[in-house]
């Protein structure tokens, strides 16, 4: 059955970023045969207090009545959801899960925000995530010696994963090395560059930084920094840098201050234990080289987060113009104990970011739930690996593939997902994240913390997963060498030197291609960056949905094996196939065209047939939702 | 099939008040018959970062296996979840929703609070709610001249509904009067007395408080609210009292001194809003007398709930000995706009009653979706509809029945459900409550601020109404007046004055010994104030659980209508039924003694079969759970 929709896309919601007090429309689609409907209406919360406000038909097009309500934003965060109520008198609730019979939890409403916005290209952006160290290595970095922690490798030589190597093995990347390789970004049609980390440490990650000060002389200084940010910038990408807000390195001159004299400032920088709790310190999940920040410090604040001379307004101001900052460790930020300074410590970045320049994006990393920390207050969206990523791998790798070392499986077990499986994972973890979040959110195969998820994936997955990450709401994200099928067991594993000058091998050109003509599908056709999403179709081996505005829709089917689906007519009037009571045709294929794959869309009796011969993404462009104007 | 098992009660659980840092025991029972075990532990989030525990088995015991974990409480609010990995490789997470086959959200786990406790006699409590000025009027309330904003009623006047009656008329029941009717109280065994307001004010009602500093000396002033709490304690009968957090009346000193003077240092307390924003004031869903507090005021929380010369801490002091509070719409406290306080003002009010007597109750009205506010912080425990009094009207009122004024109904309809619809409600609304602050939320089948139950009951299904109430982990609660069977189709026409002299009436004493016999029940039987609770099975018209614990266990059995419901022997070992394999018996009966009603118990080839004939609620006394000592 086809059932009501509502999502807080532009068909659905007549402005995406109130103002406190604005009143907002919303408008609920709901197909004719759902049935007689006595009473629709919105059910909001302001100040925790429930209030109704009926919704009235102003159209009905193709199959589908329109309804709209208006909502006043009374709180930042205004949640709401959606009563139907049948001629007989049965009560349906429509929230972020979908229709329940019975009365649902408020986290899982739909979701009004009156904070500020992201920036509009957030939710247009396409990702490619760097591990300085391991992407490109420029002329000038032969003259620099390698540092007394480091064991230098040539970018040819095997990574060595047993310690002391896992962390000291040193190819030497720099960000001339990176600027170089601008021209590679620019033809897999990437536009959001993710630095990991550039700041000096004693180690080829640098998440244990030694000083916020400057950019690290090994990847080429701050000078480096601002050619690489003005060459993308001139290319049209944008570029954000990787802080870590939950801990330094023990080399940090902060903490190597603090250690030296209790007296010191630095002192309260960090969470010293007295000799009668055991003496030491705390760091991130007790690893020494990382102590934990104590942001009940308000120097620390204003040195790092707070105010023009932070370290957070250093880097997005001149001369280094960075477009953004992702969080390192998010989720623990400001949590010990029964402290908790996170809401705090975010509000704050964001506030300084907003002063120095609000063209800029804040991302949290938060990689198992995220959603209570981003209800739009700070984090504009999520490095995350519950709502897209896990799910994914369980759906996609071969069964019983370990999944190690970061990623976040239980046990480093890879579950074995049903199609229907991935569905409900997906929605259970996005329900409460406003729309606006999970548009900046990043759906990523795999990051530099994770295992690569060609190591494991089912035959011909690849490009079902990178499909579903540049059609699905969010970010898509590539780790520099998805694209050259580069494959690891973990983390550390996965950040192999890029195999520069192998992208005409019969092995990586494949790749390659369906890497830009996937990310080329997210760069033209906007609906996959702000449409709204129906789901249409679930079962063990495929999917199906549609992303829609009102001028164009793009319907998706992501097979991992041979699979056919369908899907009522009525849900997709632009095919006419719910005109088509007759005899089967390819008419509504008519209506639409292929943008990649080769699965085939076929109407039959009223049904739309969705047939795939094996394992593979289609996406097919289709007319716009005839809908009501605003 | 048998479910795993966990919950926070003794049976699973070594310390259910532990300190920050302490280490606690937890255990899960797995059935034999779930199949082989490869891995079995919980998964915890201490500081928001996951951490694993594997758990062992500890012991084998009639067919159920108990593995435990140790589990350290890091932070106030401890959610923890289990694994467990089949031999098969398939992953079940177990949290208070029950078992999942895919990854589940953070919210549903399974808390351990290392907030101070509720006082011990609050899961026990059976408690009885009040309306002063309708329950009893003492020989006293004759000489006491009425207020000018009454209209004075006999007490055998018809109650009239339309404004101003509807909270002008006024019948004058005072303390002396509940004092002289505590011997009704304790002949219906209920041990906590909760009174709705009795300061001064200009309704019946008196939420529109016109100071919190004396009892209304309509109701017989301070010294009869001293008399009457000295009388119910000297029977073993608490008493808690009833404060307007979110509010005053208009007529308040405070709002007066705000309203006549911009500059007197309670303007701050209320929200006056200047001329361009329209003048007037914030006030209680926009009732002009209901003026909403301003929680920023240090002045305000001085007055009210701060420190030892506060209204809330007077009245729990000597000589008035009140044994806690329940706050008026708590939801709303300290949230309007961008503004929330909510929590620093539950906190503050909190630190206040453990000052000056910790032996006290803290009760918060959030009668819809409450649970993320109740978290251990500082409510004990909410008065709420969502978890049990709206399910269970929806499944036991006649098909179609209006519910209106106050309960919370969508659109004043009660939905029609089935007993699975209570139970997946029950467990929706209840799996984010840490397990304490279940124990201490109150099951009513309805309140002053509600329809009542009888109204649209269904044949017979008061008693099965009341034996979930006193059998449901919770508090039992009646609204004085249900046990004569009064009627009422919204709050105000509940607050029926009570019916003194026919409780012999042949209408009146069937629901009385029903009463009598359902609560006696609670009192008799530790295992429902503290015991597991583990549901069994779940039909259309019937429900099964059980409450348990090592020394005793009450086996419950609810229908609405002729039913019969099997259940695995497997799951009640105690009863034997699971090694008898051959023909039916009543075998299983011999380890059960009935405690109340006449549904029938047997036992058939494995299986445990519970019929009733008709609408009836059945409990079962059987054993205590054999399980492995502390």
């Amino acid at each position: 059955m086809t059932m009501p929709h509502h999502d807080g896309s532009p068909l659905h919601v007549s402005n995406a970023a109130p103002a406190l007090g604005d009143a907002v429309r919303v408008r609920l689609r709901v197909p004719e045969a759902f049935g007689p409907l006595a009473w629709v209406g919105t059910r909001s919360n302001p100040n925790r207090e429930p209030r109704f406000a009926e919704a009235s038909v102003i159209a009905t097009v193709d199959g589908w009545q329109w309804w709209e309500a208006a909502v006043e934003v009374e709180n930042p965060v205004h949640g709401y959801r959606w009563l139907l109520v049948g001629a007989d008198g049965r009560q349906h609730w429509l929230n972020q899960l979908g229709l329940s019979g019975t009365e649902t939890r408020d986290r899982d409403d739909f979701r009004l925000v009156a904070h500020e916005p992201a920036p509009a290209w957030a939710a247009s952006s396409v990702m490619y995530q760097v591990f300085p160290d391991r992407f490109a290595r420029s002329d000038a970095a032969d003259a620099r010696p390698a540092p007394d922690w480091a064991f230098p490798a040539e970018w040819s030589d095997p990574q060595r994963l047993d310690p002391p190597y896992r962390s000291g093995q040193f190819y030497g990347g720099d960000l001339d090395g990176v600027r170089e390789k601008l021209d590679h970004l620019v033809s897999l049609g990437v536009d959001l560059l993710y630095l990991t980390p550039v700041f000096p440490a004693r180690s080829n990650h640098r998440y244990d930084a030694s000083t916020f000060d400057h950019v690290d002389d090994l990847l080429g200084g701050d000078e480096a920094l601002v050619r690489l940010v003005e060459a993308a910038h001139a290319r049209g990408i944008r570029v954000i840098g990787d802080l870590t807000s939950n801990h330094s390195g023990d080399a940090h001159e902060w903490f190597r201050a603090a250690q030296a004299d209790p007296e010191a400032s630095e002192r309260e920088f960090y969470f010293f234990r007295d000799e009668a709790h055991g003496g030491g310190y705390e760091s991130w999940l007790g690893v020494p080289s990382l102590p934990k920040f104590d942001w009940s410090s308000t120097e620390l604040r204003r040195r790092f987060i707070e105010g023009p001379d932070s370290v957070v307004a250093r880097y997005l101001g001149a001369p280094f113009g960075l477009d953004g900052w992702r969080i390192d460790v998010a989720n623990m930020t400001g949590r010990l104990g029964a402290a908790d300074l996170n809401a705090e410590v975010r509000q704050t970045i964001r506030r300084t970011m907003l002063d120095v320049n609000p063209d800029t994006i804040l991302l949290g990393e938060s990689t198992n739930d995220a959603a209570s920390d981003f209800q739009g207050d700070a984090w504009h969206g999520a490095m995350t690996y519950t709502p897209f990523t896990r799910p994914l791998w369980s759906w996609l790798l071969e069964p019983g593939s370990p999944g190690g070392g970061g990623i976040g499986f239980a046990l480093g077990r890879v579950p074995t997902f049903t199609g229907r499986d991935f569905h409900d994972t997906h929605l259970r973890f996005t329900a409460e994240f406003p729309w606006r979040t999970r548009l900046a959110t990043m759906n990523a195969l795999d990051t530099h913390d994770t295992p690569r998820f060609a190591t494991h994936a089912r035959p011909g997955a690849v490009p079902v997963a990178l499909g579903l990450a540049v059609t699905l709401p969010g970010i898509p994200v590539v780790w520099a060498g998805d694209e050259f099928g580069l494959t690891g067991e973990d983390g550390e594993a996965s950040r192999t030197p890029m195999p520069w000058g192998t992208e005409a091998s019969p092995e990586v050109a494949p790749v390659l291609e369906a890497y830009r003509a996937l990310l080329r599908l997210r760069r033209e056709h906007p609906v996959l960056s702000t449409g709204g999403i129906r789901w249409l179709a679930v079962g063990d081996d495929a999917l199906v949905f549609v992303r829609e505005t009102a001028d164009a829709s793009v319907l998706v089917f992501a097979a991992r094996a041979a699979a056919a689906l369908e899907v009522d007519g009525v849900a997709l009037p632009a095919l006419g196939a719910a005109a088509m009571g007759g005899a089967g045709g390819s008419g509504a294929a008519d209506a639409a065209s292929t943008l990649f794959g080769d699965g085939r869309l076929e109407a039959s009796a009223g049904l739309l047939c969705l047939t795939a011969d094996g394992p593979g993404f289609t996406a097919w462009l289709l007319p716009g939702v005839a809908s009501p104007g605003w």
